[in-house]
């Protein structure tokens, strides 16, 4: 088994130069929603160099559409497909789904950027570029891993299922297509952005909006309207107070360090539209955190009726009713049981890398890895080289270093996990 | 003097049909701020066929931009004249000034109109249009008294100062301007829209904006921000605090009725750009109501000061001091002594014409009357027929029937006021 690492480790040293290109050529791409064809094509090529089954499909259907984890305002997926790309193992072995998503956050204000955002653009070892960390680089890693164990002379038991999925900034649709078209498996490892922390459990999220209603007057005689932004201050108090409440119910260990385990952000209030009339209309829009362990609808409930409570003791806001609205993303929770062995496997793995104990926490953001374990029946870990902080960024960028190491790791991972065949432990082609 | 009254009611009634008819060709000019001139030429017009001196100038000069009462963003006047036009008395009486503004507000969203804005149509005895209310049909109601003892054949002792000014709606420049002119009286009468009522004092007002800062963060990690929206429900319950204790210091018996005599309006607020982030700013604007024999200087510090003591109190904002600005329209507030004689005679007229007492209140808005009063040295009442709820807004109306019989009351007051030459009440000319 030495022998194998050294080897596996050799190559992978190889082919470093190579995997920065890749990298470099995949920021190049924008591939914002409903950009993604021109960078996946370059996985699809890679995935072809590599000897991978490929799958490649538009994503879609009735099924999809219809299923309750689908949300999406996108109308059409046409000509930017999802890929799966499968290095198929000798059986017996446990099976791994590694995913990634080629989708990326538009660059914002492009003043804010050093370099122009699609560069790729490498000095000092980090690698510049919208996408770079979240999370092409988390993909360049996978690649990186199944390239070297395809290519050194082996051969592993289970399958190693590689994903490059669309849709993920957007809540989930690609990886949910993946699940809706059968792909399962016994782990799964998802690089995004973790700052090689392993986050065995994710925080899921949706957003919400609230409208309250007033009744506009003149400021002179404000007593003769009712304002909205009053109103809204009390549904402000009531989702403090229900966060509060929330959070006092977490006591995983793995979330002791963290002030607000998940918190209820309110990100935006709009209301009224000149100084001196009582405004009419307030509308809160913010994002819920959800428990690895919860479910969203109950979360939704609890909101929903926490609201109800204010609206209840407010005579005004009784006969003029809140509208509640569940918008745009949502990314469901996460969770892997505390001692499952693929964490083991991960932490083991890592130790042997970096001679020293993983960071393991819970991540304060959803990844695809909900849909994967509550839809797919398929247990998750978020591992990934990315830099949080520069994720949706400007300037985000990637050490390069970090995504070689953590392309190590995944690795060892893998060999752990699906197994070499006995006999198929070979020299190296 | 019972002939007089005579003479002049009957001068009224005949002059019923030509007022309608100028009030309806004053709604249709659109005599928004900077486009003033077509209406004034009107106004114009009928001074010189009643026979009035005219004083016609472009405002802004030194004297009023450096003047301390002088707010507006308007950068210039050329070609929108103010009005003066005198009814010059032989002396020995007491002089007043009738002020109209001839500045209407925008018409707003079209689709609320019924009819055009600028129509002037007239229905079931009231006229439709922009400023018909607000107040050209108050300035339609001087001009149809000044011009009954004009041309009734009778000489006042007292000089009549009619004047059309600008920029009412935007803070009052060109009430100003007339002062600084030399334009004072014994007395003045505004007919703003006031629905018959007499208003002897007035609540001010001003504009304030307040910003409050944030730090932005990701919603998930919400607790490595600062949120604007909780900071600026602190400077909310402060201004709320504010209004409570300064409208228990109001006791003047005209405010009994009112709920709150001199409101804070928390008109507008604006923070956040993204439902899953720490909004790092919130803006939050409004109205501040002066009370009539307050100082604006005095509210302003007053309400300075609690937010700085909301400041003090919490670390984040002493670190991160909040922004105050006082910006946009100015009315200074407006009072008259309880037992003046202009009162006494406007209440006068008001029963000889009504036959009952007249509503005596004060005002929920500012109006020019506190330029007048404060910067003139001369004391108003503000008394009109408008309907106070139709001004600003779609469909504004006055009722015909209204107006008229304002000019009696006012011209009544007038002769009351200014007193008729001995010898000087011929018969009509």
């Amino acid at each position: 088994m030495e022998k194998i690492q050294e080897r596996i480790f050799a190559r992978l040293k190889h082919i470093r130069p190579r995997t920065a290109r890749l990298l470099q050529k995949l920021v190049q791409e924008n591939s914002t929603r409903g950009n993604e064809s021109s960078a996946q094509a370059i996985i699809i090529e890679k995935c072809r160099q590599i000897g991978l089954e490929l799958d490649i499909w538009e994503i879609g259907d009735e099924k999809l559409y219809h299923h309750e984890a689908y949300c999406s305002d996108r109308s059409q997926y046409e000509g930017n497909p999802n890929v799966v790309a499968v290095l198929k193992g000798t059986g017996g072995g446990k099976s791994i789904i590694l995913n990634g998503h080629i989708d990326v956050v538009p660059v914002g204000d492009l003043n804010n950027w050093v370099h122009d955002p699609f560069s790729g653009h490498i000095e000092k070892g980090r690698l510049y570029g919208r996408g770079s960390t979240d999370m092409k680089g988390g993909t360049a890693a996978l690649l990186m891993a199944v390239e070297a164990l395809a290519t050194v002379g082996l051969k592993l038991k289970g399958d190693v299922i590689f994903q490059s999925v669309i849709e993920e900034e957007s809540g989930g649709a690609g990886t949910l297509a993946a699940v809706l078209r059968g792909y399962r498996a016994d782990g799964a490892i998802i690089p995004e952005p973790t700052n090689l922390k392993i986050f065995p459990k994710q925080q899921g999220s949706m957003w919400y909006r609230i409208t309250v209603k007033g009744r506009a007057a003149h400021g002179g005689t404000r007593y003769e309207g009712v304002s909205a932004i009053e109103k809204a201050t009390l549904i402000i108090q009531a989702l403090q107070e229900l966060e509060r409440e929330r959070n006092t119910r977490i006591t995983d260990p793995l979330y002791q360090s963290i002030p607000i385990p998940i918190p209820i952000n309110i990100g935006k209030i709009q209301s009224g539209e000149w100084p001196s009339s009582v405004p009419d209309t307030a509308i809160i829009e913010g994002r819920m955190g959800v428990a690895p362990d919860e479910e969203m609808l109950s979360a939704q409930d609890e909101l929903e009726s926490i609201l109800n409570t204010v609206q209840e003791n407010d005579p005004w806001l009784k006969e003029n009713p809140l509208k509640v609205e569940w918008f745009g993303g949502r990314w469901q929770p996460g969770s892997l049981e505390e001692n499952h062995p693929l964490l083991g496997a991960l932490s083991e793995s890592y130790k042997e890398v970096f001679k020293e104990e993983p960071v393991i926490e819970a991540s304060p953001w959803g990844t695809d890895g909900g849909i994967l374990s509550r839809y797919g029946g398929t247990p998750v870990v978020v591992f990934g080289p990315g830099i949080t902080e520069t994720a949706h960024d400007a300037n985000e960028h990637i050490i390069l270093e970090d995504l070689y190491k953590s392309a190590e790791i995944i690795a060892l991972t893998l060999l752990k996990w699906c197994e070499v065949e006995s006999g198929g432990e070979g020299e190296q082609e």
